[in-house]
């Protein structure tokens, strides 16, 4: 049997190129996980993610802001950090530390 | 909807007192996300875990070292370092470091 490994903070200096990194570092029926590199980027403005899927994030490195839109109150997230987010629960992604890579990870799942 | 937050770093100093800490931050149908704070444990001798569900799993503090049954080569983790174990796949933890904590973010899914 295969053992897929890796470093989730390999290559992550990479990120600061204008758009952010998606990589998926495991895939199955119903699941998957993925570190997302960010730097600076944010939601555009007025745009809402509306996902069917559910959505357990994690910071690692950085720092970001998230906002839900049913909650007035942004949320500050920094190495550590987790959130769950349910299918339907609409967000945005505020901010992202312009000056350092942000390190997400992210587990999708139905 | 509720959101369930928190920090993965939270605590993890309660961790030197003789046995792993397991905490469970989410739990659905088929899934499980965890952390697990280790210093100094290891698998008992001889001992193989042969579990029936899959388990990614990542390092995110510390250091360990897990054997495979069919690997020859131990695997050394340190922050950032993930493996896939699928389902039924034997091995143990060989080492985790007895100076600070360990800890170590699992993803069990059917």
């Amino acid at each position: 049997m295969t053992v897929e490994t890796g470093n989730l903070f390999a290559d992550v200096s990479a990120a600061n190129a204008g758009e952010e990194i998606f990589s998926e570092l495991l895939a199955r029926p119903g699941l998957k996980i993925e570190r997302i590199i960010s730097q600076g980027q944010v939601s555009p403005p007025e745009v809402w993610y509306d996902q069917p899927w559910n959505e357990w994030v994690i910071v690692l490195n950085g720092n970001a802001t998230l906002q839900f839109e049913d909650e007035p109150a942004k949320r500050r997230l920094s190495p550590g950090d987790y959130v769950f987010i349910p299918a339907g629960k609409r967000h945005r992604v505020e901010w992202t530390d312009p000056q350092q890579p942000t390190v997400w990870l992210a587990i999708h799942f139905e």
